[in-house]
């Protein structure tokens, strides 16, 4: 098992990854510092994992909420289910909510955690590729509004991570890929030499090889961590985690979320930010197909949908958080390795990627 | 004009009061860091003061949204329209939104400035006298929720707070005394030398004294500032902001939102904590009558609603998030200009208060 921690001052926090991590209790009750526990859960997760959890809570208060599974539930009506369940299960300031659950739970029970009587802890246990390297690291809380991805949320800490790479054993291959997506971007943006063992070792975390499954976890999650530790609330730096997501984050909005997988647009928004980067002549072509090839490898897509125009990219992305007093702000990549933020897009250049990417 | 400093360190802010000053934008303009402003603000207030702000603010791209006026709106679905405004309006990261209204108008922008898009900027310029002395100071913003109120928000500070006096001309005689409640709060739990001056000055507020108002806004505020200071997201001594709070959102919650105003349910909830003071032996009679008789002079309410039962009053009270793992925490006196924290409650003293205060 390794312990990683995420340096934020008084806000700092462990993330505990290894296997068989949920029944090692030890790890995450000093955590736990009330009688209250409330497990914010959904359909999918709950018959699997939710009474072994509950088993190692007996000493507890103990209350559960199973949510609808799926990214077209992010949203505050089902935020308000949270905190209703909460209510009638007189929950006060002193619970602990526990994400038990993908990016989805996660990002909406630590939303919940922040508003909830203004402010209760939290813990997550993330039970997908993607909410391990991604959004159990920074504190990036929120809902979706029917306008716009993550327009509703919070930065808010959570006490602890468990990143138990056992409960990946039940998730669907689909779904590895679309955390693979990610733990690539890491590679890209801040992490050549990771890139490299990404393509040596591909194949063995598609086939749910446990050591390198937490070894990818374990370098992604200190990745991010370093970024977030630099910039917390995403005032500079911390935006080249955003790199792929605003191409994206258009395809999700135009395909409706939760058609495509969330690390799949990744994916096909990282082909895209690469290949505006080459025609900016700061990668080559073979760096793009290297890239290209990766994601193939991670049977992941390399191009948006068919049907997108470039109009649709040009006006879905206008509405994106990205877009500072009007002016559209991109990651792209210096080199393999290593993003950059530019708000000096060649809009010619931008309709060529979206000409050549679908 | 006064400018009274909230010392929350880096999330420090200038409260402005005094008269006309909302024609002062010199005031409040350097507080708006883009080029992007978003006023929130209801059906009564803005037909009076939407376009006199408007016009102080022609330099900015200016968005408002209207809201249905009172308590009774103030939850997740018309947060969700503010924030369905602000996305149609395609405000970003640098939008500064300006709460124009009253407590609700201000609870419910700080808290869409929290969340929108995980933190935007915030200028309040409150328009009832209890928006001026409470909620404009401590940064505590929010939503109800149908079991219980305030149950869902963010400590969160505007960049600056503009407390134009001048505003109040328009305010209905039940609101000011309703703002009274809170000013007198006040005297009674951290200021026994303003209580006096509340006894000697009570009808010149009633009668809409500038002078006055501004003095007892400003004291207020300052005896507000000290206490949040010390315990920015009450842990501790906060709390004692809250008496006569949990008897009254007791009555709230009985009556329906918006029936009795915060104000008044506040007016008798103090009673009742004064009234449990004296069966403990903390407070005399006579203290108690000095209060009651104040709140009479102020026309507030200083019984509870004749048909609530004792019941009715353990039930509500226990739902309150004042109960901490199970145990009720009231604030009450121990000496007039002097306010406790306890959870050492007599349970039979108590239900003698409840009989006798109807």
């Amino acid at each position: 098992m390794e312990t990683l921690s995420v340096a934020l001052g008084d806000r700092s926090y462990p993330i505990f990854i290894g296997v068989n991590l949920l029944s090692h209790s030890h790890l995450y009750l000093p955590h736990i510092h009330g009688q209250q526990v409330f497990i914010v859960t959904n359909e999918t997760i709950a018959p699997i994992y939710l009474d072994s959890l509950k088993k190692n809570l007996v000493d507890f208060h103990v209350a559960s909420v199973v949510l609808p599974d799926g990214e077209a539930h992010k949203n505050l009506t089902t935020l308000n289910e949270i905190f209703t369940a909460l209510l009638t299960e007189k929950h006060n300031r002193t619970t602990t909510l526990i994400a038990l659950g993908g990016g989805v739970v996660g990002d909406m029970t630590g939303f919940a955690a922040a508003c909830y009587q203004r402010g209760v802890n939290f813990i997550q246990i993330p039970t997908t590729l993607l909410s391990m390297v991604d959004s159990s690291v920074g504190g990036k809380t929120g809902v979706n509004h029917a306008i716009g991805k993550n327009m509703i949320g919070a930065f808010y800490q959570p006490q602890a991570v468990v990143a138990d790479i056992a409960l990946l054993k039940t998730l669907p291959p689909r779904e590895i890929s679309a955390g693979l997506a990610e733990v690539i971007k890491y590679g890209l943006i801040s992490d050549y030499d990771f890139f490299v063992w990404l393509e040596q070792n591909i194949e063995l975390l598609l086939h749910g090889d446990e050591e390198a499954l937490a070894y990818a976890v374990l370098r992604s999650c200190k990745n991010k961590a370093e970024v977030v530790a630099q910039d917390e609330h995403e005032g500079g730096i911390r935006a080249i985690l955003n790199f792929g997501h605003t191409f994206g984050h258009a395809i999700e909005t135009a395909q409706g979320y939760g058609n495509w997988l969330h690390g799949e647009a990744v994916a096909a928004g990282m082909v895209m930010a690469g290949d505006l980067s080459m025609r900016r002549g700061d990668i080559s072509a073979q760096d793009l197909n290297r890239i290209i090839t990766l994601l193939n490898r991670a049977k992941l897509p390399t191009k948006a949908p068919q049907d997108m125009t470039a109009d649709q990219f040009v006006e879905l992305m206008g509405v994106d958080k990205k877009v500072l007093d009007g002016r559209l702000r991109l990651v792209l990549l210096a080199s393999l390795g290593k993003a950059i933020i530019t708000s000096d897009i060649d809009k010619a250049l931008l309709l060529q990627t979206f000409a050549a990417c679908r």
